[in-house]
C-alpha cells in the first residue's frame, strides 16, 4: 500500500486527486504545517525536503508533482490520468504540470514563503504586494494559451485536472477572483462534482 | 525538422544537448537576450511564455526542460536519454529534473529577475544576496540525496546528465565554488568529454 503525505493548502491535493481517480490502495497522512511538522527529523527521514508531497511506494520514496503524476498515470494505465500512448499528447501534459509546479505555485509561494529567497521584512513585504499582479497574469495565460477545455488537456481528463483544481484554489486567498477566469472557474465547479474530488475534499482534515 | 530556440546562459542548453546526443536532425537559432528578442513579436508568437527553450515539432511548439526532455527520450527510444521500461526509474529522473527546474533554476533566477516577483530595487539586492546560500543549499542536496554517480540516476546515462550540466554551470556566476561539491564537480568536468555536450557548446554563439 502506499501512503502519501499531504497537508491542507498545499499541492499534495493534487497527488490525493489522482489518487483517488486510479483507485489507487493508500493511506493518507496529513502534516500539520502550523507546528512545523515537515521540519521534524521523522518526516525529514521520509523527505529530506521537508514538503509534501512525498509518496511512500514500495520501490521508494517519490517527491516533485509532476513526477508523481506522470507516475501514477503510468502506474494505473487504465485509470485515464494521461495520454499515455501519444508521446506529443503526454508532452502537453508535463509542460502544462512542470509551468505549474515551477512558474504558478512558486509566484504563489511568495506570499508566505518569501523568506526561501530573500532575508529582509520588506521584501517580504513586497513581494506579498505582487501577489495579486503575478496569479492573474499566470491564469490568464493558462486560461489564453493552455487549457483547452472543457479539460485541461481538451476532451479527455487527466491528472493535469486535479492540478489546476488545487492551484486555481489557491486564487482566492492570493486576492483573485477567479471569475475573471471564465473557462478556468468552470472547470474548478465542475471539478467538485467529480467523485475523486469530492472524496479527497473530504478526508482533509478540519 | 525540429527547431530549437536557445539563449546563452540558459536552460536550453539541456535541451541542445539531449537534441545532439539523440542524433535529432534540428536546428537551432539563438535568441539575444541582451536585446530582449525573446519579447519581440515575432518570437511570442512561437512561445507566448518570451522564454526558452522552445523546441518547434511537426506537432507543434513544446516548452519546460523536463517535458521537453521526457519527450525527446521517448521520442528518440534508442537514444537512451531515460530509463523508459521502468516506470520508477522514470519517475526518479524526471522528479531530478522537476526539482532543477522549480527549486534550483527559481533559486538562481531570483539574481537577475527579481522583477518576476517583486517591484522593489531594495528587494532585487536583497535576493541577490542571498544567491550564494541558496545555491549551496540546493546543490548540497542534490550531491548528499539525489546525485547517485557515475551519472544522475547511477550507472546510466541519461538526459538529467545534461540538464545537471547545465545549471551546475551557474554555479560560478552565483558566487559558489563548484569544487566543493566533488561528486558534482567531477560530473560537470567528464560531461564536457561527451562528444554530444562538446558539440552543442562548439555552437554557442560567442
Amino acid at each position: 500500500m502506499m501512503k502519501l503525505y499531504s497537508a491542507v493548502g498545499t499541492c499534495a491535493l493534487a497527488t490525493h486527486i489522482a489518487l483517488e481517480e486510479a483507485g489507487a490502495d493508500y493511506e493518507v497522512e496529513f502534516l500539520d504545517f502550523s507546528s512545523k511538522a515537515q521540519a521534524q527529523p521523522s518526516y525529514l527521514n521520509v523527505n529530506a525536503k521537508g514538503r509534501v508531497p512525498a509518496l511512500v511506494t514500495d520501490r521508494g520514496v517519490l517527491t516533485e508533482t509532476p513526477a508523481i503524476l506522470h507516475y501514477l498515470a503510468a502506474a494505473y494505465p487504465d485509470a485515464g490520468l494521461a495520454p499515455r500512448d501519444d508521446i506529443f499528447a503526454l508532452a502537453r501534459m508535463n509542460e502544462f504540470n512542470s509551468y505549474l509546479c515551477s512558474t504558478v505555485h512558486v509566484a504563489h509561494a511568495h506570499k508566505q514563503r518569501g523568506h526561501r529567497w530573500a532575508d529582509e521584512p520588506s521584501s517580504f513585504e513586497d513581494m506579498r504586494r505582487k501577489i495579486p499582479e503575478t496569479a492573474t497574469a499566470n491564469f490568464t495565460a493558462i486560461e489564453k494559451h493552455m487549457f483547452k477545455g472543457p479539460w485541461v488537456m481538451g476532451d479527455d481528463y487527466s491528472a493535469a485536472d486535479g492540478y489546476l483544481f488545487t492551484v486555481s484554489g489557491w486564487l482566492k486567498g492570493d486576492g483573485v477572483d477567479i471569475a475573471i477566469f471564465p473557462a478556468i472557474a468552470d472547470h474548478n465547479k465542475r471539478m467538485r462534482d467529480r467523485p475523486a474530488v469530492a472524496k479527497a475534499l473530504s478526508m482533509l482534515p478540519s
